[in-house]
């Protein structure tokens, strides 16, 4: 099956299709700018923009909203991961963690869809770590500095562990087993995840 | 005459007072939330607000959204200085500021006003510089890392400037000139700030 995705990023259509050729579901990018509510929730941000998306396009849709909460700085930034990345950059949130012993940090990706009928949100979680430095090329975001649990290297130095165990690749994951049960008309209960 | 205030922040409501008084418009706080537009503009953040709250409290209203524009950060925090002081502090922008040379920032303003007839943003302006350490007492928010052009000590040092010429006393003194000339049946044209 065919689902639109809400979305300016190209990036995260990508990291949709990693996951979704694997259920037969392919992503399909529309862009189409959606208000963006404001609440520290992913989710709140994901129901609402596929809620303000769906009467527009009339099709099975999603958006997906993510962000990055750091412990030590009260899980900024949070939803407003992207404007703060495009204002301070990487080396601002290295310069917040300077001399923080506390390095504990999570993503956080809610995939918001709607089918007209249905509006249901999936959220997916990676814990890991801030690094003390930028490092690696591949990914995108914030990637350079988190340090996935259980890794010594970031998500940008080791994108294939991040196509495995990413906060999006398991919304996305979610997403992907509850229209596969649904087609196959099991119940849409507790996920293999 | 008597004008609701939707904000929860009193100290807001008292520096509208100051202003007000002077033009015989008395501000009363009303606590009702209303979304909070994603927009780097205060004037959005502001005329979508007082769109959401008339309706509630059918009597003229007005909501006021402020923010700090960095320069050297590219204009950040924004719209955004509440959840970034909240989350941060000013130790947090002190911090992003370290070794920058370029100090410069303004504060933005923006009351949004609404009868149910007329939709009307006004706009307020502080140019100034960020200090390099937390002084003061006075005021809240950034007001203890904001220096007004002009002056060597920050707004939280020297309140009685910021009653005169901050972005907030500004739009407010732009808001209750309006009213005033209304009230005459002046035209409302320029004012004479």
């Amino acid at each position: 099956m065919e689902l639109l995705f809400a979305t300016s990023n190209l990036n995260k259509v990508r990291e949709a299709n990693d996951v979704g050729r694997r259920f037969g579901v392919r992503f399909r990018q529309v862009r189409f700018p959606y208000p963006e509510v404001r609440s520290e929730s992913v989710a709140d941000v994901a129901l609402d923009g596929v809620r303000f998306v769906y009467p527009m396009v009339k099709k099975p849709v999603i958006v997906e909203d993510s962000g990055l909460f750091i412990e030590a700085l009260n899980g900024f930034p949070g939803t407003y991961s992207r404007f703060v990345f495009d204002k301070i950059g990487l080396n601002g949130v290295l310069a917040l963690m300077r001399g923080k012993s506390d390095r504990r940090a999570y993503f956080a990706s809610a995939v918001g869809f709607s089918d007209g009928r249905i509006v249901k949100a999936f959220e997916g979680f990676s814990e890991g770590a801030i690094a003390r430095s930028v490092k690696g090329k591949s990914g995108f975001g914030y990637d350079p500095v988190f340090i996935p649990a259980g890794s010594k290297r970031t998500f940008a130095e080791d994108f294939s562990l991040k196509e495995r165990v990413s906060h999006r690749a398991i919304a996305f994951r979610l997403l992907c087993e509850w229209l596969a049960n649904r087609g196959s008309s099991k119940p849409a209960g507790r996920s293999r995840l």
